[in-house]
């Protein structure tokens, strides 16, 4: 299998059809604080690949029974999966139920942490200019989406939500915000990437679940 | 009369119901170079207040002959002006004709210089942010504007565009950009601050042109 793809969480593969992601154990954060939303691998935590492929694996599976369309096959194992092949779209598409991390950094003395949201917002995907925020018109302007994927992309993402907050509810838990990416495959858009305790944050009680708990949760 | 505001290009003071605005000679720019773009002071050039005020006068003028509702009044002598009070909401609002300087080094890769845009921005006014860029929808959860502001605000900023580039083209120039302020009075939406070489760039065949030619064209 040729390696295409050499990440920060982690590794890509072409398999015929399919790829096959390998999930690293790095953790990812600002300096030396872990932090999903941080763009930095600080470290490694033996388990936390396997962790991570078991969330996606659960909330690809959730995801497709209520619905979504998503490039998730199968897991291979404790730290691969298989998943179609699907065109990147270079944009990060983030759902915040509530203000945290970089919205309260970007709109600091504005909002309130955990201030009420409800928002999606749209980034460029590119680590060298810090993944930047860009509207609608901009993403359609240059050539990055069309203006009925945004729409589709835009409303995929608040059913995830939907999906996402009553399952965490259901746990006594409340989901801050997460992050989706999409992909084109035989002219319809998938949920690409992955769904995970990377691309969420989860509180119990104000205080953000580790990879840990959040595995124990879904376990 | 109670001066009230001490801004990098002009000082505002208070005069019974109306605001007058002293005209400055301050350039703005980045490092050395003059950049109306720029939100450091790089220097003064003396008349240069006087052909900002001037340029002012002249597309607050040329706005309200087309109905678009503005905070001008009158100019007063060569450095002020008078204008109504109005309560400023805290945004810029960015219309793009073409791309060019924070939105190329925003998206720097993605886009060509001078690329066709047609789009709004809106960015939040807070130097100690950098303006950061913001969604519609933030900026109504922030409780900044409201959908219908925002509505009315990206209305009348595409009605400038219209109104600047006709006039522009029959001078043989191309607008770039400019930005609009806005503010609240009497329950309806003002352009307020000011409109001039110091909130558009202008082109004559791919070069920038300066606030002497500006002044020039309108004069």
């Amino acid at each position: 299998m040729r390696l295409i793809y050499r990440g920060k969480t982690k590794n890509v593969y072409e398999d015929g059809p399919y790829l096959i992601f390998y999930f690293k154990d790095s953790l990812l954060g600002f300096g030396d604080e872990e932090d999903t939303g941080g763009n930095e691998v600080i470290g490694e935590r033996k388990g936390k690949g396997s962790a991570v492929l078991k969330q996606a694996e659960f909330f690809f599976k959730l995801l497709e029974e209520h619905g979504i369309k998503t490039h998730f096959v199968e897991r291979l194992d404790e730290r691969r999966a298989r998943f179609l092949k699907a065109e990147k779209i270079p944009l990060e598409v983030i759902y915040r139920f509530k203000a945290y991390g970089s919205f309260l950094r970007r709109y600091c003395g504005w909002v309130e942490p955990l201030q009420e949201l409800n928002i999606v917002e749209f980034t460029l995907k590119d680590d060298s200019l810090g993944d930047p925020l860009i509207t609608e018109e901009a993403i359609e302007r240059l050539g990055i989406a069309s203006a009925e994927e945004i729409r589709q992309m835009k409303e995929t993402t608040k059913k995830v939500a939907k999906i996402l907050r009553e399952f965490f509810s259901s746990k006594a838990l409340d989901i801050i915000d997460f992050k989706l990416e999409f992909g084109r495959r035989e002219r319809r858009l998938l949920v690409i990437d992955e769904i995970s305790g990377d691309t969420m944050r989860v509180m119990r009680n104000g205080k953000l679940l580790s990879q840990e708990e959040l595995l124990e949760v879904i376990g």
